[in-house]
């Protein structure tokens, strides 16, 4: 299955297809330089199998973890590049999760002032979301993804053969994203989802996710408007990852924020799904760490936030709140 | 005088004229936290000028030099927005040379992914060049701009009464950049030059410098194509300022690397007007260093170098060469 992202600036096409990790030499244009960027995390038979594919491989393991997404990292990443004399031609390709994705397509941003960069994600969150958007960066001093740029890839390669390797608790974070697409913008796959009807297809999963992350962006390349619905989860969710320094992966922490942004009848719903995926429904962070995180974030401003609440299932929409308004959601969100 | 600047993905006003600094509130938008970037070259009187113009104005003063343009000042510049909470509706303000351009111009760019940038250049080099287009980077193990973005202002504000504090060799590295314009593009100008006409009329110098540059610009914003005619004097002027380590200022770089790209007779007329100014005309620097810089500019490739050459004045035209006759016009470039 494919999709081309049309974008004002730039096209791409994103292939959805088991084993396509063996065709990235034909989908991509690899018969030149390519700073094959992965971590510790992602099994080395599949960066092998695509490092065989490039003309001049330059592959670089990075440790694990969203500690690594940093500036230190990015400027590693061009010396080596330099150092191996990349000219404007040359190429940038993330294998791995989202953090090989948004640390490696910054530094394809930056490098030369921009060049060539593919993303072939290999976990489920990344394949569902933070694979289309083109949206890179690393943190600075716990802020998640303050520093970056919006750089499109030149094609993207999902490959649900992946996930077959893909550790539960990755899996289930994944989900968390696709139910919070499918909770603001398609009822039908909530509902599939409930049912359990699509767990064994990933395929189809990963694709219905992108179809309405793919309608969303198209909108709004630079999040000024439509995008941010996609933000479902993410405004207490960014608070609550950065508060936990670590503990919680990132759709684990959007798992928690998406419930208090629903009303009561959803709420219930949902938590019965993330449940059963084994995602946390509650933390026990203190408030005023969450909400000093929030307020910190991008997204906010010093006249509110624009928050994005879900009463019924596919019918997400965004809202101009006050700071009050939106720290008696956090305090009203779970018990401490 | 107005230019306005025309691209696919902004457009954005030049300001030039004499006094316009004490303007700046009414010809840009300052009512919010603006990040004011400047170094310890710049007369401390203007930056108080334009402070006193913004409404949360926060002064990051930097040292002075080329060395200074860092990924690590990057950060500091990210990080002190961070703390100053500054959100994505705030701005970022360049008020001094090409340096702080280029690095506060490329923290705009990357700070949440980018936010509003005004450049208020006060080094006639600046003002005839790095203030439009929109290149913005820092340099990284020796090699210049490597690291970077494309990011239009929002607004240029050029005051010419700035120049009356610039020191003479800074004025004339302004100058080299002039002439450059001129000799690629504009046969009028450069006899103007020669006649030198337009040196007590920097207004009009720079207007006319800008408006060679709007052309080519909004031709080709990302270097393309026809933008490379602006290379003029570039390719060897960077290997030698690479290799001069901060020896030889920008301007002083392209007078030297100009000469050889020239044809026998505009070589003896631009080498004569280089004089006057007191610019240099060759350096003692030895060929292979420069030669070693050069190869590993961003602009190089494997095949060889986009060059620019000047055969009558105002004719500058691009043609591609190889390495081996790129090594030959530096070698009989000047006697080592």
């Amino acid at each position: 299955m494919k999709l081309e992202i049309h974008l004002g600036s730039a096209s791409y096409p994103i292939t959805v297809e088991r084993g396509n990790l063996s065709q990235a030499g034909n989908l991509l244009n690899l018969n030149r330089k390519v700073l094959v960027v992965t971590d510790q995390g992602v099994p080395g038979s599949y960066v092998k199998r695509f490092a065989a594919q490039c003309g001049q491989p330059v592959v670089q393991v990075l440790p694990q973890g969203e500690g690594e997404k940093t500036m230190e990292q990015v400027t590693v990443l061009c010396r080596l590049m330099l150092e191996q004399g990349f000219s404007r031609r040359d190429c940038v390709a993330a294998i791995g999760g989202g953090m090989c994705g948004d640390l490696a397509g910054f530094a394809a941003a930056c490098y030369m002032r921009g060049i060539d960069f593919y993303n072939l994600p290999t976990t489920l969150l990344s394949q569902v979301d933070s694979s289309i958007g083109g949206k890179t960066g690393v943190n600075l001093d716990g802020v998640k993804n303050i520093v970056g740029a919006f750089w499109q890839p030149k094609g993207v390669i999902v490959d649900p053969d992946t996930l077959s390797t893909l550790p539960r608790r990755l899996w289930a974070e994944g989900m968390a994203e696709a139910v919070k697409m499918a909770l603001t913008s398609d009822a039908g796959l909530f509902e599939q989802l409930e049912r359990g009807e699509l767990e064994d297809r990933p395929e189809e999963l990963i694709f219905r996710a992108l179809s309405i992350k793919k309608a969303v962006v198209e909108q709004d390349e630079r999040e000024s408007g439509p995008r941010r619905l996609l933000n479902f989860g993410h405004t207490i969710g960014h608070g609550v990852e950065s508060a936990a320094g670590g503990g919680l992966f990132h759709g684990e922490c959007v798992a928690i924020g998406m419930l208090p942004m629903c009303s009561s009848q959803v709420r219930s719903r949902l938590a019965a799904l993330l449940e059963k995926w084994g995602l946390p429904t509650r933390c026990n962070l203190p408030k005023d760490a969450v909400w000093q995180a929030m307020i910190h974030d991008k997204k906010a401003s010093a006249s509110g936030f624009a928050a994005v609440f879900v009463d019924q299932p596919g019918a997400g929409y965004v809202k101009q709140i006050s700071h009050g308004e939106m720290r008696a959601i956090l305090d009203g969100g779970w018990p401490n």
